[in-house]
């Protein structure tokens, strides 16, 4: 395993800390000014649209306030980029003109770090799906005769794909009691979140042009912490016969720093087993998921955080690659800035569930919280947090946090 | 009902034709040089660009290869621009600036009219709700138990949507017979089509914010005809539980011409009376479907086309402006460019079935063709045409053609 790459920005060498010279996330920062694109290196934030102005390095779109262009350059510039911030960086190296792009990242304001293009997610975690198949279908037959085949997806919403820290009101919508004649329509009563780790499209392909699960792999130009938070009454309600829609659609987090595929290149861990050959076209390859340790936070309003859940990113069945090539198979274009939700991430016992639903099960077992009050699903002024990092020998790979806080309903005519 | 408004460009006087002066439906064209936006009027395109730069409109963004900034200023614009046009192309009001701006419509190349931000497609043809669930469901129970009370709607994919007159291989997915052990990947066998209509959204609303079904209606800039490529053998093994996704996303085809709602205006219908009381955020306050005749026709290739089908807009159970409320209602965000499919258009009898899957009952009773060639689903080098128009008092309102053309399966290693 790689050893940590000392900097000359101090607070990068702490080995606890989320952003050693290794990681080099990318993300969109301003502070008063227009958002532009950076990187995190320890507690700072490097605002690369003034290193690219000074030449010190080229213009890939940098001054923009997203990194779609950079994004859409593809393996080699991201590269030659990395190449050049770790050279600037690095132990030895300090020049006033980098020194004077640095910025302190608490004083940061952090933005959206790409424009998403459209949002795609996944259900890609064997345990989720058997425990989501138990609680909402037939325990008996839990997992749905597709999913050892396909890498079972759906279209989600992109324009409420939020940046990490961004508070939103809990959602309104249809829902019908069991025993009910009716449905009727008011603020959410099962408000859940999901751990996903989100896939970022890089490079595009064209309409009608498959994609192998190697040159999917290439495509990717990163990963983020990702919630897609849930309204669990109305999507029992309203996913049959076509899928999940307005459950979904009123919020999803993403952390703000993408990490990139070269930070988590040691990283790379196998999928588990088969239980049923893969068809060819997403057949493994080689190693296509990480070691990253994930974890869910909950905090009441202005109560301490407690850690509710702990994981790792390797339980999934599917990789973002594998996930990639099968949304490409049908001859669907794959764009720069498309967002691949991994699909809730449990871990085969209790303490590693990635949602709500599934820690309670159902809202039948609530869990206590550090301050002794109690929960089954998301309340009003909660706060909700995931945390991910790759543990290397002396350094972290972080992804920075990924929150968000829950507001009440809005006063609204139904 | 409105009569015809006569123009000083004699072919839009004609009372079969699709553009007179009642309709100026917005598109994007070019013929050599950079596409921009146009109206048409009789067998002419009208150049806005030229228009704009000529000081004859105000720069709504004429100028630009979609129409996103011009349908992002809102009806108030719309309006404005609509009778400066009506004004510019009036009999008796001729101009040789105006007139350098026409160019001849069978020349010109027609583009998609609109960057596509989202893609969502809804299920609101009762009949075709019906046909669908005894098909690939249980005929007993074949409308969906919340199908009355939501206009049941699912994400699609933006990025394969097309403007008429593209051709596009097909598909190649996962499927898997009843009988067989394991699926198999390979070119679609059941390659369909699904006649709809599409609302185009010009006006945003915020995340967070729901809008009334009167809201909704003033966001909606136009109409499309749509068809909604569906392949049967890939749904049918993909969908359960979370929902079409690869069946759906390797082509949807768009009519050149948004029709606006000023030039529909006159054939306001009603939707049909409720069974179960709608809830009041998606209760009917007025006509909001359209008296609009729609066709069907097949045209294998250097053959004659044959009608397969004539319905009406008039027939779904939603109108789009309920849609679209549903789709806010969560507190999604709607966006300029987001795309709204009605779901397949179904009249109660068979000569009225908006899809093959329909028509020909699960491709178990082949359609005969005019040359003698039988269908049960799309053959390579088909060609496809939606067609729609709603009849005035000598004048008739057009949507022009929304054709596709099947090309075969790629050689692609499966």
């Amino acid at each position: 395993m790689t050893a940590l790459v000392r900097s000359w920005v101090e607070t990068a060498n702490d080995p606890d800390g989320a952003f050693p010279l290794n990681n080099l996330p990318f993300g969109v920062f301003s502070n008063g000014d227009a958002p532009r694109c950076a990187v995190a290196i320890g507690d700072r934030v490097l605002d690369l649209a003034a290193l690219q102005s000074a030449g010190l390095l080229p213009d890939h779109g940098f001054d923009e306030p997203a990194l779609n262009t950079f994004m859409a350059k593809g393996k080699a510039v991201w590269g030659e980029v990395r190449d050049a911030l770790t050279d600037l960086l690095r132990e030895g190296n300090e020049t006033g003109a980098v020194r004077a792009a640095l910025h302190a990242m608490d004083a940061a304001t952090m933005h959206l770090p790409f424009r998403v293009a459209e949002y795609t997610d996944f259900y890609a975690g064997r345990q989720h799906a058997f425990n989501v198949g138990s609680l909402f279908r037939d325990p008996a037959n839990a997992l749905p005769p597709n999913w050892l085949h396909i890498p079972i997806g759906y279209n989600g919403r992109a324009s409420t794909v939020v940046v990490s820290g961004t508070a939103f009101h809990r959602p309104r919508g249809q829902t019908k009691a069991p025993d009910a004649d009716r449905p009727s329509f008011g603020p959410c009563r099962r408000l859940d979140i999901e751990l996903e780790m989100g896939a970022v499209v890089g490079t595009p392909s064209e309409m009608g042009r498959p994609v192998t699960v190697d040159e999917a792999d290439d495509m990717i130009f990163g990963y983020v912490l990702l919630n897609d938070w849930s309204a669990r009454d109305i999507q029992a309600w309203e996913y049959q016969p076509l899928g999940p829609f307005q459950a979904k659609a009123f919020a999803t987090t993403i952390g703000a720093w993408v990490v990139t595929k070269a930070a988590l290149e040691p990283f790379r861990r196998p999928t588990p087993p088969r239980e049923r050959e893969l068809l060819p076209y997403i057949r493994d390859t080689g190693p296509m998921l990480y070691d990253i340790d994930l974890a869910v936070s909950i905090a009441p309003e202005g109560g301490p955080a407690t850690e509710i859940c702990r994981t790792n990113y390797d339980t999934l069945y599917y990789s973002a690659p594998q996930q990639l090539a099968h949304h490409a198979s049908s001859g669907c274009a794959m764009r720069t800035g498309d967002l691949l939700g991994s699909g809730t991430i449990s871990g085969p016992e209790k303490g590693m569930f990635g949602s709500l639903l599934e820690m309670t099960w159902g809202g039948k077992e609530a869990i206590t919280l550090e301050g002794g009050e109690t929960r089954t699903f998301v309340e009003d002024g909660d706060t909700l947090g995931l945390h991910g990092h790759a543990q290397g020998d002396g350094y972290r790979i972080g992804f920075g946090p990924c929150t968000g806080t829950l507001l009440p309903a809005r006063d609204a005519g139904a």
